[in-house]
């Protein structure tokens, strides 16, 4: 099977930042067979699919580098009550999150993420064998993670519990070519010392199973550090053995100069949560600093509870308003490198940079096709600018992942939608009661 | 004419924030006849026309309290470049900008505005007669400034060039439905006192003639009143007389409490710049603590070469994101107080809160539907946190202004959009042409 995309305007986001204003990509089965400037594809054997995309822009899929699939049927509850994780989230968690929710609401996400253009994501939550399949079925590329804490979780009672169910993860993925098994200790203040060092163990008998957490999060993760271990975070996950190369650390708020370059000698990947952050008040990552230091960091949406939203469009204006409001000026992370931390960078963090991330050929064909056709996306000047600060989900066209066509023009292929909205609608009506019962108790 | 929309979920955005899960909004001429609950209209003369939103969302169209609709021109141009201003804009506006831009430009932000939810703008630039034009043909709402300013603007060679160009924006526009006159000294750096005073003069002898200014925007305008004035950008204003009630000051960044409180007592309102302020690193207009002192504020998008694009929904979680950063909460700026100023606090910082910004019966029928049909969309536990932080520009189907449909089904009636976009393009074409002579002299 071959594919021709021309009349195309082409971001390659390869280490030169080839970008064409008019060009082409052909693909064959499921890798990128060439990328090349001009009104045609040069001489070479005729596809089985020519398009025409009408000027359109071609560019890589983006990567979503954390988040909770799941939880997108926690969307909007409770948004301004500052302790709704205690007072909604965990006790509705413990008991109503069962495999057929976390199936249901995962679908739902993966959809959202598929119609704004993501085709790679990272997940951690419960039962995540489910959203393992939900990606294998929806034909996206993912790392998914089985949490590990000690909070009473939905799905093990017990760590002895949580390591089994890495393993039946690790073991149905094994071999796939898209979905990655992975190993999510929840943070320090949730696993602790002595589950760190045994995931550490884990990741080093396992080295395919990738390790992800959250770190250095929030305040109160560094006072839960001082008084329980008279340390701060990254050193007591350090100490634990778990800062591994290529271990993914989402949020990495609260880092001290010291600590980022700790994290950089270490290998680490960070995925920069940059509204999740924001909008419980936290603060602002030091991206710039952390990528001074050479750490690649990735942009991520976290879960719809507290991002709201699932498209990386919705990420790329805010982390670099955040940097410039940081930084104090308005040259602080340009719209280029946003785009950079949108596709290949946060593949690298992934660890998934060999296989996607950029159109390069021999990589697998995931791209996208955004719309520059709207009044907000002209003039041009700038296309790094135009798809940071104009574009939004909607001008996301059509969608390919592994060479196959997912999205095309604006709807889904793989998922039907109308039902994965109706399901999680269905749920959030039943939440909806019992948090009516947590208010009147 | 009498129009009825049933099966609308429905926020009023009147003072009790009464909202309609199911409802129903008559429209009689240019008015809201009544708003009510329940599946179908009650009893009443017959409609001309019925519709049925279908279960979509019907509320207040969206008021921006401050832009530079011709601008768009500009938009992305030299994004990363800190002096951009001095290295392109103003010289590329002294040179090139004229009515024939202005409209041009100003045709292209009106169609991207309605597009996007915005019925009611407010608006400063230079040839501001050709600004107006193109909101009364658009069919928008609209309060026209004409900028006066010291620099070489290309309309106005001395003040009494400005001052008479604001003259004849005032009579062409005296009397019109939807068009209000005003006057915009552009900021206390570029008019001086002696100008500002002699705009209170004539606003006070012009009392339909709304005055509005950059005011408090960014550390250099302090530094330059305190070296040739030895004081602050507010008691600069105060003293000129320019702190009139219902003058419209934009940004308003950089205030200290006691001025805050100075703002209040005079009765000004407020034009809050959230993404424009950020993405030039300048920092967040402290709106929570203006907010408590009683100021009216109103969100704006600036113009599209400083915040890009031109819809409310964009600066939305932005400016709730920058609140819940200053005050370090998630409780800051909540998402209906978002709304609130998106719509019926807008329309009191312009002025117009009579006129427009709720679903009241007897108001002009100013009003949007946007769909909630899409996955970013579901589920919906809070209406105001998913309008906010969920919904984008293009959920918005349907638009009317004045009792008038303008946007029909995502499409534009009363502009044709296509020629927008393509008129804009060619100035870009030429305006690049001359950025790179810049950039090679």
């Amino acid at each position: 099977m071959r594919t021709c995309l021309h009349n195309a305007r082409i971001l390659t986001m390869n280490p030169a930042f080839d970008e064409f204003v008019t060009g082409w990509v052909t693909i064959e089965d499921n890798r990128i067979a060439a990328v090349g400037e001009g009104p045609i594809t040069p001489d070479g054997p005729p596809a089985d699919e020519t398009i025409d995309v009408n000027g359109d822009l071609i560019l890589p899929g983006m990567i979503n580098t954390h988040g909770h699939m799941a939880m997108t049927v926690f969307r909007g509850l409770g948004e301004d009550v500052d302790d709704r994780l205690f007072r909604y989230i965990l006790p509705l968690e413990r008991g109503a999150i069962t495999p057929e929710v976390v199936r249901i609401g995962a679908r739902l996400a993966a959809v959202e993420m598929m119609l704004g253009g993501v085709t790679t994501t990272a997940d951690m939550y419960y039962f995540e064998q489910q959203v393992g399949r939900v990606l294998d079925k929806a034909g996206m590329r993912g790392v998914v993670g089985q949490t590990l804490a000690d909070y009473e979780p939905p799905d093990h009672g017990s760590f002895d519990q949580g390591f089994a169910l890495v393993d039946d993860l690790r073991d149905e993925f094994s071999g796939h070519d898209r979905i990655t098994a992975s190993i999510a200790p929840h943070a320090p203040y949730s696993t602790g010392p002595q589950i760190m060092a045994r995931v550490a163990e884990y990741a080093h008998d396992n080295p395919h199973v990738r390790v992800q957490m959250h770190l250095a999060e929030m305040k109160s993760e560094l006072e839960w550090c001082a008084t329980h271990h008279n340390c701060r975070p990254v050193e007591l996950v350090d100490r634990a053995g778990l800062l591994r190369p290529g271990a993914i650390m989402a949020h990495c708020l609260e880092l001290e100069p010291g600590e980022i370059a700790t994290l950089s000698e270490r290998g680490i990947t960070v995925a920069h949560n940059a509204r999740s952050n924001a909008k419980a008040g936290r603060g602002i990552a030091p991206v710039e600093a952390m990528r001074n230091a050479g750490l690649a960091v990735g942009l991520a949406t976290d879960g719809a509870m507290s991002g709201n939203t699932l498209d990386i469009f919705a990420q790329m204006a805010p982390a670099s308003m955040f940097a410039k409001l940081l930084g104090g000026s308005r040259k602080c992370l340009p719209a280029r490198q946003i785009v950079k931390m949108a596709t290949i960078e946060g593949a690298k963090v992934l660890g998934l940079d060999g296989v996607t991330g950029s159109l390069e050929a021999g990589k697998c064909a995931d791209l996208i096709r955004v719309s520059l056709q709207s009044p907000r996306m002209t003039p041009i000047y700038d296309i790094y600018a135009a798809l940071v600060f104009s574009a939004i989900a909607s001008d996301v066209r059509d969608v390919m992942i592994d060479g196959k066509w997912v999205v095309r023009n604006g709807a889904v292929l793989t998922i039907e939608q109308a039902k994965a909205r109706r399901d999680v609608a269905q749920i959030a009506q039943q939440f909806s009661q019992k948090t009516r019962q947590i208010d009147a108790d």
